[in-house]
């Protein structure tokens, strides 16, 4: 939807809700695709959202359905927590399995335990084994509703099976399994459009299967479905039991969840944070990451004390204080961004990480002259103080040589502490360009004071 | 691929290399995918790439065409110009034009135009089409082999046409076209296997085809392919004539790079800045921004200069300029990310931009009284000096609220100017917030003056 037509939509839902003119928001959006819905919904607040779902679930309780599958699942839960338990299970029952359960976990527990009860048992055993298996891997966010048939059947069969079923996930491929459930091999819908009616599947199916384990991390998973460009990827248990599929819209979502993960942590975000929280809730959020910043952002006024008898004498000190700074913190930032985001798109590897590392500080040192220089040159054209160019410029280039240190070793020493390796990256790594930088010039300041005043 | 695996496989490949062992290579990398003889390139240097493609080319041309188009165009195009003219040709030719089309615009212009020149007609006439399109566009990561048939083919007709079509890229979606080549409606193969024979496509097709225009930004097509959970959608251009498909392995593609795009710029770094660049590319693919940034953070120091008077008096202020500029610059971080990603996956329209603003700002301020009472009572503690807990107090609360302002309209800024609203977003941010604070500190600073002493 062009952005002038949603806010004429947006518009018409809102008066509908509001004067009540429920028949009237119903044939607005009756004919949108639920994705357009969770779009629309995205612009309401909580108690529109709550009136335009319950329209939905009263007129066609599969549109409700799929458009809470569209949603965030916290934007879902927290629309969800205001209905009857009943209507909750009725709406979750006729949701895919792999959406339900993101969304009751984050439902208060004892509201989660009573809609699981109230489900249907088949779903209620699907959504608690989806929730049986970590967060963030194959086992959460896979669907237990896949095509599988075993490797005897033949493919008039198969076409027969296939069209009975109806409520499995859009299928591009057909799972082949063993009397024992392992998955065996892969038929494409093509494959079986072009075979002979009698063949049995294991005749005609590639055996060569790209799958991942229920305990592979999702990031893992989309990389997998990234590089083989597949449209599904199975995932089997410790024992190669075929346990689900997931199909490349999860995958998509995995990817667009991990890039703007990678960008909350590194700047100190809460990867919950939306715009559409309310001011509290995002004060709430960002609080933590604020305090600890208070802490990194403390040390360096311990730097800057220790020299406060150095500046008190040569005041023009303090005006640079804050370029050396910036100019580490700015060219350190470029180190930490390429390599999380290297990290994070695995293109580098414990492996490379040495090689990495010598790269960045030569591009400091090289970088660092070149701005040292301008720097100093500039300081000294416009004071007129030789050695107040030479302490600037010298502060610079080790500053960006600092920078580059830190910068590639915050990530690695992240992730050997098993953390994140964006994980408020750019707030440590300010903390040592700030201090580092402040330290060196200030240092240097102290021991060339006679020559500076 | 593990990495302890990667790892022997690397080491490997290269003592072959460097010992001439070409068929003992071969026999290394002919099992793979070409997905992780493309992951293997990237640990290799120039030298030995070049050794690999040819190797793959002389034993399996299909191969070395499928580890050209997995690998980024930027790699594939810096191979490809160590080699002779026909022998580009001759690989590009068997390769998807629209993975040519990238690699090639990378190519020197008299080199691209010479392996236009020899690649066969079709492929140099399909490849010269994507080319028209203006980059990151619908109509040039499309690819121009689909299936599409007439929409009066009956289902028997449309599978013997299929199985005769084999150069045709994954296919999930049959297109269906009137006579003048309009797109008119999709078909699945699934709705093939289950239909009669003898049954015309416009009957069993689905008219509501979601599709886009070859001018449509590349981006908007990844959200609509999310949005809608696709996995291949069909490109029209102006006159609704079907030109071409975007399958989902592409989307994922251009997400991932416009997810690190969305770092790189927000952090001052050059889109196409990678791990394996040489030093000196590096130096030279940031040192603009630096040289930029320079400029950004020099605006600081011009306040500081303006105050040295009130610093020399109370030497004291000087201490706490960095912090009154770091609590800035991370709380006005957190705001710019937000809204950059959420401009980015389409949550904030211009629409909802006021509302956003207010909500920063609401947030600001909380954070802000938060941070600024601490800071107050600690320094009061601390120094017990009432006026400086206050003023540094009352200068975190104001700087949060700038932070707040300046964090949220940068973004809509550059896009006001047409330039990416994450563009050295962080940087600009710091300037702000830097010299602002730092107005705000020293200017209360210098009216309370008196007191602070």
């Amino acid at each position: 939807m062009k952005v002038e037509a949603l806010r004429l939509v947006i518009r018409s839902a809102r008066k509908f809700i509001n004067v009540g003119s429920l028949s009237r928001l119903w044939n607005l959006v009756k004919n949108f695709h639920p994705a357009e819905i969770a779009n629309l919904m995205d612009h309401l607040i909580s108690r529109e959202r709550l009136i335009l779902i319950n329209t939905l679930y009263e007129r066609d309780k599969d549109k409700a359905a799929e458009v809470l599958s569209e949603l965030d699942p916290e934007d879902a839960a927290s629309i969800l927590e205001n209905l009857p338990i009943d209507q909750i299970a009725d709406i979750m029952q006729i949701t895919p399995s792999d959406d339900v359960a993101p969304i009751l976990e984050l439902l208060p527990e004892e509201m989660k335990d009573a809609v699981l009860a109230a489900m249907a048992q088949k779903t209620t055993e699907e959504v608690m084994e989806l929730l049986d298996h970590e967060q963030e891997t194959a086992g959460r966010i896979m669907s237990p509703n896949f095509y599988a048939l075993n490797e005897n059947t033949n493919v008039s069969d198969t076409i027969t099976a296939m069209q009975l079923e109806s409520d499995v996930e859009s299928a591009f491929y057909l799972y082949v399994i063993d009397d024992q459930d392992h998955l065996q091999g892969v038929v494409s819908l093509r494959q079986l459009l072009f075979s002979r009616p009698n063949t049995p599947l294991k005749n005609i199916m590639t055996r060569d299967v790209i799958s991942v384990h229920t305990e592979t991390d999702q990031e893992e998973v989309a990389r997998q479905v990234a590089d083989y460009n597949l449209v599904a990827i199975p995932v089997v248990d410790s024992e190669g039991k075929l346990s689900g599929v997931i199909t490349v819209d999860d995958i998509i979502d995995v990817i667009d969840k991990e890039a703007t993960e990678d960008i909350y942590k590194m700047l100190s975000l809460d990867t919950t944070d939306r715009i559409q929280d309310s001011p509290f809730t995002s004060i709430k959020k960002r609080l933590p990451f604020l305090l600890f910043s208070l802490l990194t952002a403390s040390v360096a006024p311990l730097v800057v004390k220790y020299f406060e008898g150095t500046i008190q004498d040569f005041v023009t000190l303090a005006v640079f204080m804050p370029l050396v700074a910036a100019l580490g913190g700015i060219a350190g930032n470029q180190t930490i961004a390429i390599m999380v985001r290297e990290i994070a798109i695995g293109q580098t590897e414990w492996i490379s990480a040495r090689k990495a590392l010598f790269k960045e500080l030569l591009v400091g040192i090289g970088n660092g002259l070149v701005l040292g220089v301008i720097v100093g040159v500039a300081s000294y054209a416009i004071y007129g103080n030789l050695y107040l160019g030479l302490v600037l410029g010298v502060a610079v280039i080790i500053n960006l040589f600092v920078a580059a240190l830190i910068g590639t070793l915050i990530p690695f020493f992240l992730r050997l502490l098993k953390l994140d390796p964006a994980l408020g990256s750019v707030n440590l790594l300010t903390m040592f360009t700030d201090s580092i930088g402040l330290l060196t010039f200030l240092g240097l300041a102290t021991f060339f004071l006679a020559y500076l005043k």
